[in-house]
């Protein structure tokens, strides 16, 4: 039909006879069809017209259908000077497409203030928000659900709630937190909860938590193009959930350990899809909580140094004893001290059991290329064998000086030498394999003059070879986690295209 | 004319009448026009018929014009199930508007597996290449002009050849040296230079370098919607084209510290217009080389942390001296020593003098919101005064050794204190100041457990108040230099659209 002279007049002049209003027309170039949109109340007259004036054209084939799609809206976005503006269609079609709405047909006419879509009558208050929010409100809006309402995502929701105002104004992000998730109950919103009173909110106005629905609210948001789901728990549950998000188009930030320390297979799979689907999956603070490693990795890795050894103190509760550990002291006074001062877990053998430190070398292992299981990592607990099997952390307090002689003479020996005692993580790439054990440093070397419960990690590579790059700070505390969380959600949102 | 029904009709019965092919028609809602497009032999005769056919019309004002655009041109997106698929037109047009290139007209019908865009007959070519590039090739094209092959562009030059294909597997990134200028000659290519003999090019095929017609190659380049300039000199004329080339739309890296530690008004309006114009200007190898400072700082006021002070040893150079000043060596020996190992200028006093650090200074002062002067810096420079003006580097180190009494004095003071000299940059964002200057600090301090030319840099902040958060490492050579450099570039693919 296209190119064939006289089929559009014919159309248009049927249409005329039946009075109808022809509100936009699209005829695309090498086509076989026109495209033309009446009044809802004037389709079946047009419809009708047309069938009685293109019967012999149909019936011999010429013309293959007249076909009406009804329940369709009209978007119109007006304004000055759009034709000569460039990027302005682009702007409306990515506002669109981020909200997953489906164009039917587009017409801007060439001196035009107009760019007309055709959408679903559905959609169209979706559309109509989508390209309104991108045009006059802010440029990256962004739906962010919270899980697990705990000490670090309550010191992540106050962090929010104090900085939101600073970033709509100087970075022009427009987070929006739509739903908060307990264990037991969850508060949804579809424009955003007010962060100054969630916690009210959550108590009185909840509904019964639902991780299924939970994240149905976020996929289902109509106002937002861009959802994250940011996991503050640290449960093997909610990361079992991640692919199916991110396969969805939601983006998961999250600083619990599981996804990435759990089975290779799973975790690959999951890198695989994100990778492959522009959905992001970030998750700075499973290492060293705020403090910049996981990124400084990747960063090294992406610009082509080649990693040779990372190696560090990923524990601050085991950087603190070891430490303390010195001058009359006994190895037990000073676990007893860690765990009065509130460093330890309430058994402080969840923290002398070095599993927590591996799983941050297998998630370091892995980001550098290595294919390992947790299990391939050997790990050197510092629980003494037999008391392993104490039933209270109370009798294990107890029973625990009874090993400080040999405690005692490991010091000792290593202070004989000029060296203290380190506990480590170590990801070896040269050799492609990770260990945790107790290893001794001389006192000139960073690890031993660590103070506090720092963090301290060593990258030596390529380039940082002589002399490894090391970070140092904090690795733990609700504050710096949930400001690692933080950073990852303004790394989206640049990666969306906030600027920087 | 909008909803008048009718005048498609006579319009398109005329075109009829004279045997034009209608290939295009697009009629916007609520417009008040109707736009198609015949093939340029036809139009005189559609224009003629059209003014005929309406003169009374146009006559009287019921019609206000027919105009004719000529030298158009067409370009179509055919694909299966265009219409189905949510965000083909996004795509489409993302790619026409970083490419700069303005659509006139807009037709997709609704059934049609075809969007079809008018645009200026001369940017075809470029759009054909946009719209390809971006639905078939790489996701992220960058298109980079390296200024100044010294040996930090030349480092960089040669991690770009040698990660070039990992990018392009793993991240989907395309990045295409499209010039090369040094200050006598330059090489420019379409579509980017063979890296692995970019030397010989530059000697064989080179043009006499200039600035202007080098940015121009960029700008005017039809191929890369994106394009980033890298200034790999220390030069202060370069840095003044910042302004104007991302103004152009060119994303702008850089390890030059001149833009940002010169005036502040310039400063100032570089970083608005960066943020307004939605273009990037990074520059995280001026402090630290290829350290994470500048982002780790960007990191921490984003995320709506405080920072309290930064304090640092920003000199390789003063760090090695300092860090060597013990025993029984004197002050001269070692930065005698220090020369010859190349660890320092040429001239020893433009290390000495302090100035490279105030730029430090100044640079994560500014990032840190306050609005200082490099002259606002109190620096302490370690030249002695009478040596300043010393004709030679020679005689300045001839004559160094008559001050070594002072310096001797100075350590030993320190030393029966327990504490250690160094030099250091301090950013205190409390008092809103900065200085330069020779500290004290005692023998436990991170600062003074430095080694080697290693630089180390600790952020106070509201989060990391008790524990600073440390980098440190070495924060100058060409690898690490240049690494940082390439992290920018990076980072700049991630924000226009690369997977993480």
């Amino acid at each position: 039909m296209a190119g064939v002279p006289g089929t559009s007049s014919t159309i248009f002049s049927t249409v005329k006879d039946v009075g109808a209003n022809v509100i936009m027309i699209s005829q695309a170039s090498s086509e076989h069809s026109v495209c033309f949109a009446v009044p809802e109340k004037e389709v079946a007259a047009v419809s009708s017209a047309l069938h009685d004036r293109f019967r012999e054209a149909l019936a011999a084939g010429r013309l293959s259908k007249i076909e009406v799609i009804n329940g369709c809206s009209i978007l119109a976005a007006v304004g000055l000077r759009m034709a000569s503006t460039p990027g302005v269609s682009a702007i409306l079609f990515d506002a669109l497409a981020k909200a997953n709405i489906n164009v039917r047909a587009i017409a801007q006419g060439c001196s035009e203030y107009n760019i007309t879509v055709v959408l679903k009558q559905e959609d169209c208050v979706r559309a109509l928000r989508a390209a309104h929010s991108r045009f006059f409100l802010s440029q990256t809006t962004l739906a962010v659900g919270i899980i697990g309402p705990g000490l670090i995502g309550r010191t992540l929701l106050n962090q929010l709630r104090d900085q939101a105002a600073v970033l709509k104004e100087n970075l022009n992000i427009d987070l929006r937190v739509v739903g908060i998730t307990g264990s037991s109950s969850m508060v949804l919103s579809d424009t955003g909860i007010d962060l100054t009173q969630w916690k009210e909110l959550l108590q009185k106005q909840a509904e019964p938590a639902d991780l299924a629905n939970f994240s149905r609210h976020l996929s289902d948001n109509h106002v937002f193009p861009n959802k994250v789901l940011v996991d503050c728990t640290a449960d093997t549950n909610v990361a079992s959930h991640y692919y199916d998000w991110l396969k969805k188009g939601i983006h998961v930030i999250t600083p619990n350990k599981k996804a990435n320390s759990g089975p290779l297979d799973r975790y690959l799979k999951l890198r695989t899809l994100q990778r492959a689907s522009y959905t992001h999956y970030f998750y700075e603070a499973t290492v060293g909580a705020g403090l910049p490693i996981i990124s400084t990795l990747r960063g090294l890795l992406e610009t082509g140094d080649k990693i040779l050894r990372i190696e560090g103190i990923f524990s601050g509760t085991l950087s603190y004893i070891f430490n303390s550990f010195e001058g009359i002291r006994t190895f037990s006074d000073v676990v007893a001290e860690a765990k009065e001062a509130g460093y330890t877990e309430p058994d402080p053998r969840d923290d002398l059991s070095g599993t927590d430190v591996a799983r941050k070398v297998i998630i370091l292992a892995r980001e550098s290329g290595l294919k390992l299981e947790l299990s391939d990592i050997p790990v050197k607990s510092l629980v003494p064998e037999p008391l392993a099997s104490c039933s209270s952390a109370d009798e294990f307090m107890q029973k625990l000086p009874s090993f400080d002689q040999e405690w005692t003479r490991q010091r000792s020996d290593a202070e004989a030498a000029g060296e203290v005692l380190r506990y480590v993580g170590v990801v070896d790439v040269v050799d492609k394999k990770g260990q945790v054990e107790l290893r001794r440093y001389k006192r000139d070397h960073p690890f031993a003059q660590l103070s506090g419960s720092d963090n301290i990690i060593a990258f030596t590579t390529s380039r940082y070879k002589e002399q490894p790059l090391i970070v140092r700070g904090p690795g733990a505390g609700a504050e710096v986690t949930a400001g690692g969380v933080f950073f990852d959600i303004l790394r989206l949102a640049s990666y969306l295209g906030a600027p920087s």
